[in-house]
């Protein structure tokens, strides 16, 4: 279990250590869920785009048949991939991935990317991911207020307690604040020392929206994909080594620290389960102040997930 | 006379090189204006904000009568300030602007920021820069959505030619796109070598939106505001007095030329007649690859107009 952070709206305590699923295998991903549970985490950070909710659920709803928690004790959250942007298809997909889970809920419910893309049927393909059949991109023009309005009817119909956005920057939130009926809880983004984001830290602590970093142990997570943009391995550097060292903890749990201690809620995956019970225990410890700095120092506004790397048309953080 | 970059929707041309108004005494305004065109500016750059447009607009209206320059050579563009992005206060601004300067239209109106303040009254205080009568920030929920339907509408009516934005980074401007019936033509932004915004031009190329750079000098502009936070001056930096030289072209020159070069338009003000002629001079002269690089390595993400430093509410660039 990890120490929570109170959701403005709702005053629902989102566990500030949760178990993230992006690249969670597929074929292991309900026994990894299972055991995630049982090691004791209590949130589940899932999304349409992972392609693996089905099986996610099926080691919820296991956990939940054995006893080792109950529904209620578990914070499951998703997000509502780029095609479904459209008012008509936000309430649909919402369905079908709750259906996926096997659950009549999510407590937290993001928009994944603030890029609108043209629809895809479900039957067709799913998940879509980001190219059309001929793999370009297609943009669509759904204005974000609107699918922002589809979020909030999906609170109002008791399909999610909490909505917010994931990749959003200042401007476009501040923009969703004005004409949001529910402020967005969340903003979950990309975080790590290699992009420390301050300003966007300062922006939601004054907004009362909550941070989710995502990312938080830095390029090693893109390497497989052949995104890590030549950085230097953060779980190997020597800054975070030497930090590490003295605290007799490993590299990960010096950066999730690092970002817990802000008080942002980070989201680590691990298909090992040693790490994975390890990123659960970043709280028996506490950096220096100078320990943080240090850390903090090392920003280099190295952004790894930037839909522009795709498809200059899909710039958000230019 | 300058080079000139075509806008996308009405085709009409805009001036690479431009006279900026901001704080341009307003005791000597329409001389200035005046002596400017004579000079063989062809774009003034005003705003609400800046506080002296009823004396550029009889410097203008001056060399008109004398013959100088005829209206339709001139390309005027002004900017909505914060406190009126309501609906009902877009075209009410837009026409007492363009009462003060005497002229039945602009060639293109911005809006000033992507933050709309609670309004004031013109009649009670105007220009109402960013604070209350008590000195505080009031926000105002007036989506940018609404405020672009309005801008739109001043070009159905006429008052406008072509609209744009200003200090819009991309997923805001991204948005507007998907709403938009009249795309934004021009995106104003702070850019000089020490924020060399490489992403954002590189997406407003391809959407086809025209950049115009504002403080192309650096932080020079900023000391007698108190606010060029600690950064060396450009006008004197070593690298771009090595390439002035080279060229036998002063630092101003060479600044604003990195700019032009690479398609953006800039709009340098000066009190000094002599610079005022100078800074139109940059298209007699080519940089470098190599000199391009080297200015543009001087970036270092330095944003010396952020509305942050004022309100962290505002924090548009985080």
């Amino acid at each position: 279990m990890s120490a929570s952070i109170v959701l403005k709206r709702t005053g629902q305590k989102m566990p500030q250590v949760g178990f993230g699923l992006w690249k969670v295998t597929k074929s292991t991903c309900a026994d990894t869920v299972y055991n995630a549970l049982k090691a004791g985490y209590r949130l589940l950070d899932g999304a349409g785009d992972y392609g693996n909710e089905k099986e996610a659920g099926e080691g919820l709803r296991r956990a939940i048949s054995d006893g080792i928690v109950k529904r209620e004790d578990v914070f499951v959250t998703s997000k509502l991939w780029n095609t479904f942007h459209a008012r008509e298809h936000v309430g649909a997909l919402a369905r079908k991935q709750l259906g996926l889970w096997g659950i009549d809920y999510f407590d937290l419910f993001l928009i994944h990317f603030p890029i609108a893309l043209q629809y895809v049927d479900p039957a067709h393909r799913y998940p879509p991911e980001w190219f059309g059949d001929d793999g370009k991109v297609y943009l669509a023009n759904v204005p974000f207020s609107e699918t922002w309005g589809a979020m909030e009817t999906l609170v109002d119909e008791g399909l999610v307690k909490n909505i917010g956005v994931s990749n959003c920057q200042g401007a476009l939130l501040l923009d969703v604040l004005r004409y949001a009926k529910y402020a967005p809880a969340v903003n979950q983004v990309e975080l790590h020392p290699y992009l420390s984001q301050e300003a966007l830290i300062k922006l939601c602590n004054t907004l009362g929206v909550a941070i989710t970093a995502y990312s938080s142990l830095g390029p090693q997570s893109y390497v497989e994909l052949g995104g890590s943009k030549g950085a230097e391995n953060l779980l190997q550097h020597s800054a975070v080594a030497s930090i590490a060292s003295k605290h007799s903890k490993s590299t990960a749990q010096v950066l999730l620290r690092w970002a817990v201690q802000q008080g942002l809620a980070v989201i680590p995956k691990s298909n090992n389960h040693d790490r994975l019970v390890q990123n659960l225990q970043v709280e028996q410890f506490t950096l220096t102040d100078d320990e943080m700095k240090q850390l903090s120092s090392l920003n280099v506004n190295l952004r790894l997930n930037d839909p522009a790397d795709i498809d200059p048309r899909m710039a958000i953080f230019a």
